[in-house]
């Protein structure tokens, strides 16, 4: 299934706390890392598949990699967006991808991480079916 | 049994982290708060009586109380000290004191922590005999 | 000025984040300490003085004292209520109460922050005529 | 200049902090990131040009882009190693490589950072002779 299969996006704003910048005066690289997490919860929330239910059925979904271009730099007081895609979908594993945006709508980042199933052992597993119908019927095609 | 009983000092030294510091171009205010975790740590392993161990064993330290006052500013580069005492011990709880010391030995930071000690399920308990009883070898009178 | 004079609070939600959880399974206590200065943050907001509009004025508001009480834990998923009330105002420096609410009302964190104001050197500075008079006009008495 | 001009490895431990465990109980993906920093911090001053010296004479070296491969995952109690190689040198930027190590020796996450150097405006501007030099004369080749 190509990365280009899901196409909806999911916004979440989010607003830039005093802790996640550094002394460049700037946001620091790795605080917007839990952005892109925000992001994925709310998504997987809009897909009716919120991640605390899937803990809850024993399913961990687990980043395996990680890669972010960094364009633009947020500050503090900004409200950006998170825009947050569901990219792929595997047997085992998925991608999401994401832009952060500036209020202005430049792009801030760009991001994408991939995932695998696990159970609560940390054993991979397949996707599970429901997850997989959710993810599927709230993206689209 | 009184705050002074406990006189011993760990010593641990921590490097200011570029993610630590914040736009004021110091380290932000919140970011101290796990150094005196990392001082407690140390205390603890010190003590004869890692953290690790005491999870294992099904006996969690929680924070129910936190106090600290900010005297200095700490910087990205330094290395500061966190010096850590064992402050007080109940049946039920305990109590750290810290002191954050910059690179020239001045004052950045003293606190408290007061915890008390539970079970996994988050149940409070008595504190067990042998952590009592490395914790009160250790620290002296 | 007592600390009661000031009786508005201003409520924020904040969605807890997986990087702000613990491996004790609940939000680590050092992560609620950003989220009082989202409190804080929106309380001057919401009278009228953006904190970035203080920093472009040359003016820092710098905490010189944290309390925290840890009464309940929050836990990923939650979206907990940070309430915060401008607790005192004296010619040098101002006190912020908080607390922080869990989806069921119930008290997870009460704390305080004193601060005091500086210039971008960091001397201390009396409050600026404009900040008082926004604070006290929006608190009222 | 290939990526594999530079073989020298610093290594820097790190000990993972309760902080920066997640509700799985091991550590959170994004509290990867700092570590890298401090890797990146180690290399600098052992190469004899530490960072805070650079911002003194107005060089600013700024994240464009970050990847991380997650193996395995460390946990509150591990010493980790974190491995720093600088990986490639251009005109306008550079390239760090990272390994973190686990203390049996195993794999935990493999990660690159590209950056640009920039003034204090942030406008990007060539490397500093002394800086390339020193980085150049250290790496080896």
């Amino acid at each position: 299934m190509s990365s280009d299969a899901f196409l909806l996006w999911v916004d979440t704003p989010v607003k830039v706390r005093y802790a996640e910048t550094d002394a460049q005066r700037v946001v620091y690289h790795g605080a917007y890392i839990p952005w892109l997490e925000v992001g994925r919860t709310e998504y997987c929330e809009r897909a009716g598949y919120p991640y605390p239910r899937m803990e809850a059925e024993g399913v961990r979904i687990v980043v395996v990699d990680l890669r972010a271009r960094y364009r633009r730099a947020a500050r503090y007081g900004d409200t950006v967006t998170v825009r947050t895609r569901f990219a792929d979908l595997k047997s085992r594993g998925c991608r999401f991808a994401y832009e952060v945006r500036l209020p202005d709508g430049s792009l801030a980042v760009e991001a994408e991480t991939d995932h695998i199933f696990t159970d609560v052992t940390g054993r991979p597993i397949s996707i599970p079916r429901a997850v997989r119908e959710a993810f599927v019927s709230f993206a689209g095609r």
